[in-house]
């Protein structure tokens, strides 16, 4: 069953009622995060009914021993797992000497939950009846602060409603937490020091083999009637698990509150032996501001994420919903501070999938950072691959390449591929294509051409290099042939020349030629150190650019299209619309040998291509591949409805783009796949703005300036959405009746719209 | 290293002086079995080096839970593994109050081992010095009963040479024993029972899961001087273990003996109640027959095995030793007294590889065992598929195949597939082909159709099923095309059009028509019979011919051949001989991509083909095909030279095809993939044979007739071969001057030699 129990609302995600059935799901939609941390909507109190614990630090991660069926050579010996972290938000409860547990309580009522995404905190609120007979009414409101994003806030009041009562409360940490996901049940945390001195505690733990050290603190006040009090608590302190214990006697109506302060200070960025006086500092910081003034904080620093991110819709609440959800929750997994970090499949959410960043950052989330951040944050984005290259050449290695050959990892924490199946590790290699073109998107968007000799240029090098070596030449076809891959579609594995890659792969090598040629002549001592460092001469660059002018592509001249790869006309090509809907999704019902010689796609492909370089193709040609292979892609991917969303507006099928729009947009909220229990699906996220922007609003780059289609799905008023560009932000307002932009900044702006160039000066509305 | 520390003798394996790096490796090449059960050549006596315990019962396995990285629909959730069963050999053997342990003694010398295959016996024999100073010399003789299956004998004799000694001989049972190969360190087995009376014991255990019950038992005889004594033992009882010790007194220079009868019974062959008696029953029957008794019907046993299946060469005894060694371990192996049990690739010598029946039986096997024993054999081979089809059944409707298409395991122990690399447990389909074609070999050769009406058809019609669904319409090519397979090369994964499994497809739909329209008109009741239980139309033969008449095979007009797959081509075709001999074997030089987009073929594929069918193909086209992909076989399977070498002898290339057959005959013996401690490579064995008789005798079945055109490699004198044909045992002797027959038998036999017709009357020498 889908569950669409979420209550539609323009700013929050809520929740109304108690159901066991829905805690886990819960647990993930509800999630917060600050870029360096997250937490899953766990309640604080003890609850003994099936939950899924999450705490997650960012950039902390544990290297799992890989497991498979049967060992391949190059698979990597270990994979970056992302780790469950102590729990600090724990707060178990006794109401007249009854521990609160939901799952075991007489009745709860009222039950409500909220995520205010405006504001950026989550609370929940219920009135529960214990075994004893004693009603209370709690509440609960916490957040993860972007001030101080190594302190969380938890404020915990609970309400006698039928008599007087004795509470107590017992705020914890707790290090002997397990992950749900690991291959052999290793531990993965040695916790080594525990500590408490009033009301605050620390516990020092490490990660097993990675060695990143954390310091989980807390620090609590109590109030009575609003009212400060100073109970000294009691302390229990086990292996891994320290306690304090307050005991409140809370006459009938009057509430009992607990404010937890806690979070991380880990080894990642402090020394190892100033972890417990950071701690200490950044908690005393946040209690001495209180938990008001932190919240208020936080909703001014969420307003000005807003100010630039938010997309409006006018008529259509859960469209609303949903794309706010979306934006939240980029912004909530990465913040594009810190330069080791990226963007996580399932963010803070969820522990599914080893490793943190896929090619869904450079081919799905940057234009999202770029276009909604300052430049700088994409600039972060690239620099990870950059630090990461050392890693891609010793993992190209291993697949036996030479000579500075980079290949990036499918999947990663820390440059080391996290990956082991054969046919996604080894073969599909698309993904060192996504590199080349996000700095390629980069330059072309924010107009910073510095970032390629500085940086960019080495890992083109590494890439061009890597399709010279693996493209081989076919005598029967007088042309190179890229053998053995697997494409965007997943759903075909160990083919042959995949249209997609072959052109990537082309465009690749030529895309640094043209590059060396530039920095050659215009960044002559990044050259010098750059030739010096990948000893790349003038023969080895000739024989890269024969491999990209004699380059394969597989076509049809029956139906004028690109083949998506070798043969693929050979297979009994029956559209989706003509397959029996109780076959679907093939990738449950099936087993991979159907789904493999089927012609289903699972991701755009073919369109994937013809999305990264529209401008290499006629519209007519796009609309012809689009009619050729829409009707064979099942969409199972997540990423996939975002770009045939764009080429159908572009395309001008609104009704098609607007279809596509609405299967990613409330995804995770009314749970399609049945599986948000796991995590939300972060990345994809960033494909339901493009739809958006780039698709309804027709956002491009050409000749270096802002280009826009603005169309409108019949089914809304209007939407606005804001565009950072080039450090002035355009506020773009599309409705039924015309489009309207507004520019906040300092210097005028020619912008395209349906080709037609518009002048823009600084706050001036023009309406089209 | 090669280990060829082997002596060469014509009869018998020998190794001498005691290496410790070496016990693993002779542990599997002195391994003993009687089809029933197997013992690798572990020491009685404790031994605390490196040693790899098995004894293997057949037909006894252990469904232990799959274990993949990422799973996909269609696996099996857990696969039969061969499994270790209780020690019955166990002698633990104290001197002079040391315990005799090879591995930690003073000194170890005369160390001698000697499997003798001519009558199946082993024995292990040398001087030993203790730290205690004491020298004794031990010898311990052991075999396998062919007459009481259930039944192993041993015995093991002690002589001290420095002094008189007391001697406490310990025989013992312990089913506390583990699987090197556990995917979760399962238990396999349950202990329920322990009991002794005198000199006898049992333990009862039962695996899990399978709930296979197996009486373990053991009776001693003690011999002091080579007189019986009647020492009662003290018995040392835990959980899994039973021990006897007897206490013995022995003088410098006289003998202490003890003669242990053990084995199992179980419950595959008794009812569970019974095990103990039946158990009791026969290992009464052993000792009172006695050691020396019942080691004479061994070499009785043993020498009618090899009146029929005995290769003699003259000239080289490193060849005969080879060709007599894979002989040996087939029978010691299969014998074929019952239809449940098949050949494992490691037989009882190992337990790499769940699972004991591959395809390599029905490719490989069967030939053996049609021209070396009686053709019930055979046909208890087939029988072991029919009993299966039920389960083939299972197994293609977990593939999304209905209406009674059947699709044989990749590996299998009960007929459920026990494999989980998608690339081979679903695509590796030529399998099933095997299955038809060995039943189409079964009537060739022994001319017995009975099988085809009562077992064989329903089997065929299962195949020829689910190759007419498998495969598809091309519109392209208005053929039909099977894409998405691995065929017998399995360094090509997941690829379109396979020629030997187009073709294979193709002939066993054709096969099976032919014989449904057979078997309508000569055995209607059966027909009637099979027609009820298959629901077979019509319509639905007619559809099934329509593919095979309309099958695609990929062709090239430039070199005149038939391609392995579409795209072969496409391929750096640069053949063996030119790769750098660094990069070999490279399965274990190469990732797996790389692999897959050489050209390098890891075993005969379009070659098994030509091999399979050979009369469909002139010379000429054989020569042309043997030319193109020869170059480009690593032979990287034990099962890929025989076909080459018996095409070579077919193509008068008798250099090479020795080559080739070298590479097979000692693959073990010579330990040439540095592997034979995990046991050996069994049914690779069978090709070593076919490889002389149908290589170098040139043994073929022409117009029900048996054909030779017999050749000598230059480096030989002569050979000798038998071949039991249809109830007479035809002698074949091929020497530089001249081939002679001799029939033994009663009904005079007409043979082709060299395409002539010969006439044989019975005992009479023909010589050519």
């Amino acid at each position: 069953m889908n569950q669409d129990y979420v209550k539609p609302d323009n700013w929050s995600i809520i929740e109304e009622g108690f159901d066991v059935e829905r805690v886990k799901s819960s647990e993930s939609l509800f999630s917060i995060g600050n870029g360096a941390m997250g937490q899953r909507a766990n309640f604080e109190e003890m609850y003994s009914g099936p939950t899924f614990q999450g705490s997650y630090i960012a950039g902390v991660y544990y290297p799992d021993k890989t497991r498979v069926g049967w060992w391949k050579n190059g698979y990597p010996e270990y994979f970056a797992k992302v780790l469950n972290a102590p729990n600090w938000i724990g707060i178990n409860v006794e109401i007249g000497g009854e521990k609160l547990d939901l799952f075991k309580c007489k009745s709860v009522t009222n039950f409500r939950r909220e995520l205010n995404m405006k504001e950026g905190w989550y609370q929940r609120s219920f009135n529960v009846v214990l075994t004893n007979g004693i009603e209370v009414s709690v509440k609960s409101t916490r957040f993860l602060s972007l001030d101080l994003d190594e302190v969380g806030a938890i404020k915990y009041e609970v309400t006698p409603i039928s008599q007087d009562v004795e509470v107590v409360f017992t705020p914890y940490l707790d290090a002997g937490i397990t992950n749900e996901d690991t291959n052999w049940d290793d531990k993965f945390w040695d916790t080594y020091d525990l500590a408490h001195k009033g009301n605050t505690a620390h516990i020092l733990s490490k990660t097993m083999k990675t060695d990143f050290h954390a310091c989980t603190g807390m620090l609590n006040q109590i109030f009575l009637d609003e009212k400060a009090t100073d109970i000294y608590p009691k302390v229990e302190i086990s292996n891994t698990c320290v306690k304090l214990n307050y005991t409140l006697e809370v006459p009938k109506g009057k509430t009992a509150t607990v404010v937890k302060f806690g979070g991380y200070t880990v080894s990642l960025n402090h020394k190892e032996e100033d972890l417990v006086t950071a701690s200490s500092a950044v908690l005393k910081q946040a209690s001495e501001s209180g938990f008001e003034a932190l919240l208020d904080l936080q909703k001014n620093a969420w307003s000005k994420i807003w100010e630039m991110a938010d997309i409006a819709i006018d008529g259509d609440v859960k469209a609303q919903q949903g794309i706010r959800f979306n934006i939240f929750q980029l912004n909530q997994t990465y913040l594009g501070k810190d330069a080791r970090l990226n963007i996580g499949p399932k963010g803070f959410t969820g522990e599914k999938y080893g490793g943190s960043t896929y090619w869904d950052t450079e081919a799905y989330c940057i234009p999202f950072y770029m276009a909604t951040k300052d430049q700088v944050v994409a600039r972060n984005l690239l620099t990870y691959r950059y630090q990461h290259l050392e890693k891609a050449i010793e993992n190209a290695e291993k697949l036996g390449f030479t000579n500075g050959a980079a290949l990036y990892p499918m999947v990663t924490m820390n440059g080391e591929e996290c990956h082991n199946e054969w046919e996604i590790t080894f073969e599909e290699i698309h993904r060192n294509g996504a590199m080349t073109f996000a700095i390629y998107n980069y330059h072309r968007y924010t107009g910073d051409y510095s970032y390629i000799p500085e940086k960019g240029l080495e890992v083109m090098i590494g890439i061009a290099r890597f399709w010279h070596q693996r493209a081989t030449f076919s005598t029967d076809k007088d042309k190179y042939v890229i053998l053995g891959v697997t494409g965007p579609n997943e759903y075909e594995n160990n083919i042959n020349n995949n249209w997609y890659t072959n052109y990537l792969a082309k465009w690749c090598i030529e895309y640094c030629i043209e590059n060396i040629t530039k920095v050659k002549e215009e960044y002559s001592n990044d050259y010098k150190r750059i030739i010096e460092k990948t000893k790349l001469g003038e023969e080895e660059i000739n024989a890269m650019a024969q491999v990209a002018e004699k380059m394969y592509f597989p076509y049809s001249e029956k139906h004028q299209v690109y083949l998506q790869q070798d043969g693929f006309l050979d297979k009994e090509l029956i559209t989706v619309a003509d397959l029996d809907k109780s076959q679907r999704p093939i990738n449950q019902k099936w087993s991979w040998d159907r789904i493999l010689r089927s012609p289903y796609i699972k991701q755009a492909d073919v369109l994937q291509g013809f999305y990264m370089f529209e401008d290499k193709f006629t519209s007519e040609e796009l609309g012809r591949h689009f009619d050729f292979y829409e009707p064979f892609t099942v969409h199972e991917s997540s990423l996939s409805p975002c770009v045939h969303s764009i080429q159908a507006a572009a395309l001008d099928r609104m009704d098609q783009a607007y279809t596509f729009y609405l299967r990613t947009s409330r995804l995770d909220l009314d749970d399609y796949n049945k599986e948000v229990e796991e995590g939300l699906h972060i990345t994809s996220m960033a494909g339901t703005w493009m739809s958006i922007v780039e698709g309804f609003g027709g956002l491009r780059i050409k000749n270096d300036r802002l280009s826009f289609s603005p169309k409108i799905p019949k089914e809304w008023k209007g939407y606005t959405f804001n565009v950072n560009f080039r450090n002035q932000i355009l506020k773009v307002n599309v409705s039924q009746e015309g489009t309207s932009f507004n520019l906040e900044g300092n210097q005028e702006l020619i912008i395209y719209v349906d080709g037609k160039e518009i002048n823009i000066s600084p706050d001036t509305l023009i309406t089209i």
